[in-house]
């Protein structure tokens, strides 16, 4: 596909270390030198000394490609809403080795100069929705790039979720709680809660039990076209619906949240240079024990 | 879709016990009464009493559907040969639980009635095709319905499989073997060693090591398009290809194998009462500790 | 050993449902018909219509056996208390098949007799206490049957615990949290958290991180002669210690626990007929998949 | 304990690479130049241009020390024989890092001058001893340091084992085969079956089917006086005792195998400046993820 012309640039930040200013600032300065209008998420702008930027929920729907720099939480923060536009995102990594901020920080001009010049691929990744209800009412809906996680509080020792998928009884869950992720959430938390490692090109949904009672309750890979339902049946304390690890929202006994495939996509810039297994070599240790 | 007349019905049976040889009789019996016409594979002709059966690599194209008397193993042995006519298969339990031979053996006249009337659902699953290569040389060509596993012999304590995707190298498994499975083989070997559950109307392949040195070489998971290549670099000891744990190929040092899904499917007739979550809660006891 | 005469029987039980009242109550008739003295906990005292019984935490310093007629949980509410006058436990399973509850509530007066005539065997299981400090402040000290967890909440992604065993830095764990268990409680939570089954007359403890961001982090035995000392490094949210799953403790950043063999123990009754393997088998349907 | 007067060091090596010969060479100048006397391998004296070695199975009774230069593999090649004159090992690595060979290659000579002087820890490990039976008969009876695996060949899907420990009966595995292991053993094949990590000084034995299939067969740590009897029900193929890693017997269908703490034990002997979780943070890499 070719490429649109590139105008307006989004650069989105964390708000630490101090060295993620510096990167900001070159950044900004890069960017204008080439004729491009840049604007700033409310971070990115104090970095760059600006007098105030965009909240993330707006500053995709402002600019034609969004540099985010920090790591996989930076990239989570801004997808969630960058979906909605099929922004493309350019992740620049800051801090530990990521799954989705690929280009490291030394890279970061050059990967810019390639995508400037069409030279680079999108993977898109799909995304799930998590609707609450309690009763017949809608608590909260949103989407996610990696996960929904349903927990017990550090007190309670077990839950009890029934899942049904498609309208037909799984099973009930006894654990810790349950995690619903994409390919793309598969290699964050899921994979902890031993699920497995799922391409992220593939739309597939994967449910990960956490420490479930029972022991044959492995993990379970449906089609993407799938709805999941999860149904809170009992818990004596707090239980919570996380969503990528980043917003809450408590449950009470007898919610129950609806998961399926949102119509939304994340569009991730891929460096031409990288791949995927290379990627899992690095941040898994692949090839030493 | 509206089924075709079935007029033919091909009865495929295990050896033993005796009791399966009675079960064959009534089953014949009861075919001739609906005046359908009966052929045999050579163990049911056995059973029934019959000069000689077909060899089960040659009855499938010799009937409208195929009814199997036995477990898993004999749904398997016929299946390699019934994708390529796509010939339905109808499996009647005999023995311990299985996940391919759905009806239990009280239920096979009623479950035969639904099927000649046309009330039940076929389940299309995909196979998989592993080719072995010797220098530029085909050693061989098989297709499979659960899965094709390269492991070393009981002497060796380890082998190194490089395995590439689409061309792009993933990694080198220091491991006793490698399985590399299709959904409906998920619950099968790759479930022991670590593998998710995979439903079984995707369309995936799942690569699970099998002891892996490594401990971060997790289960992957990858879309049903991608073509899977194996190569064994070292091997002190014999090596083994063994194909849906019935057909075992050796293989030496620098022999590759090619796995891809296969361009023919199995056909399996799921009478209209049954779902495969309530045979995944019955087989692993889910609900239960 | 020859065991000592038993003249007052202490009846612990759980308050619902109400077929525990008439098995305690017949307990009740059945051990004043053979001339002993009953002692009630508060829970039985009210099944057995007796003005007040007496707190768990005393009851056992008042009798010479304890019969618990309930679930796993209400024989650990009692332990932690009877370890320290050693009074033996008799636990009359009431509920789902427990790992220390193994007398049926069928068998509980065949039982009783055997016991009474001196027809049993004692295990003497380890327990663990752990010391939670505030700087130089010792904030609690507990001991337990089962184990020590310390988790975060349900909103947290991740906590950092470094551990020591013996003064000597063993590794930080970034995860859920952390159990430490003795060998008896290694069929409880750490099981489900992938840690071994561990012979419970063994003394040992394990550590078995629960879903830990490094996946080669697996379960520790140690020996019983180890001291554990875990620091929670960081933690963004409320982080809690929770005791047998019965008792929690929040925690805060820079708090330390020191776990070690307790010096007190339990002694539970075992009925001469049952063994450990058998109890396995039938909890975790060994012999069957 | 004061070490004894160190006179003969026997000096044990793998074959290759070359660069084993000049340290063989080097480490033996350096012996002789402290008025030591040197013993060889038949490997090392090729090494050293002596004329003829030792075999391994003999060099231990002719010496106060050995030192093993090569990798874990090496160290288990001599210790089952070491053990029985209970002679001190220094091990130096060469290769990949070992969890027994503790002194890295450029510290060798600093290690030697501590252990001469008496500046060294010695570790105790014990061993394991198999015996196999078939009918009344003994057919070989071996001790190992590591493991005890039995063990399918390639062809076969899955061997039947009975397990009893003290004479009780525990399961039927179903699996790919069994690994009974000490602890030093437990960072080695058992690691990649899914079992726990135990500190090498722990008196016990883990026992961890490999692939079992029944996902509830978890590995079994019991105390080091247990004694495991092992019995191969049902083999349609070959199937394989193998200890350590190096020596095979075949196994079949009636034979039996008793595993036992064996009465000899291996003397380790541990640099100063090393410890055992600083090993396991290398190996296993923890602390990254």
């Amino acid at each position: 596909m070719k490429p649109q012309k590139l105008r307006v640039i989004g650069v989105v930040s964390k708000a630490v270390p101090s060295e993620v200013g510096a990167l900001v600032r070159s950044l900004s300065s890069w960017l204008v030198s080439r004729k491009l209008r840049v604007v700033f998420d409310t971070e990115a702008a104090r970095h760059a000394g600006k007098r105030r930027g965009m909240p993330r929920e707006k500053i995709a729907g402002a600019c034609d490609l969004l540099v985010v720099v920090g790591g996989d939480g930076t990239i989570l923060s801004v997808a969630r809403h960058a979906c909605r536009t099929r922004t493309p995102i350019l992740g620049v990594n800051f801090g530990s080795l990521g799954f989705l901020t690929e280009v490291p920080r030394e890279g970061m001009f050059q990967a810019l100069e390639n995508v400037l010049e069409g030279r680079y691929e999108v993977d898109t990744r799909m995304m799930l929705t998590a609707r609450a209800y309690r009763g017949g009412r809608l608590l909260s809906s949103h989407s996610v790039l990696n996960d929904v996680v349903i927990t017990k509080s550090a007190l309670a020792r077990i839950i009890d979720l029934a899942v049904s998928i498609d309208g037909e009884y799984v099973t009930t869950y006894k654990s810790d709680g349950l995690i619903v992720a994409t390919p793309t959430g598969s290699t964050a938390y899921s994979l902890s809660a031993g699920g497995p490692i799922i391409f992220p090109s593939m739309e597939a949904i994967v449910l990960s039990p956490i420490c479930p009672h029972t022991l044959t309750n492995r993990p379970l890979v449906i089609p993407r076209t799938a709805a999941v339902e999860v149904s809170l049946l009992v818990a004596d304390e707090d239980v919570f619906m996380t969503l990528d690890g980043q917003v809450g929202r408590p449950l009470r006994t007898g919610d129950r949240v609806r998961i399926f495939r949102s119509r939304d996509e994340v569009r991730m810039i891929r460096p031409s240079s990288r791949n995927y297994f290379e990627l899992l070599r690095r941040k898994l240790k692949w090839g030493e024990r």
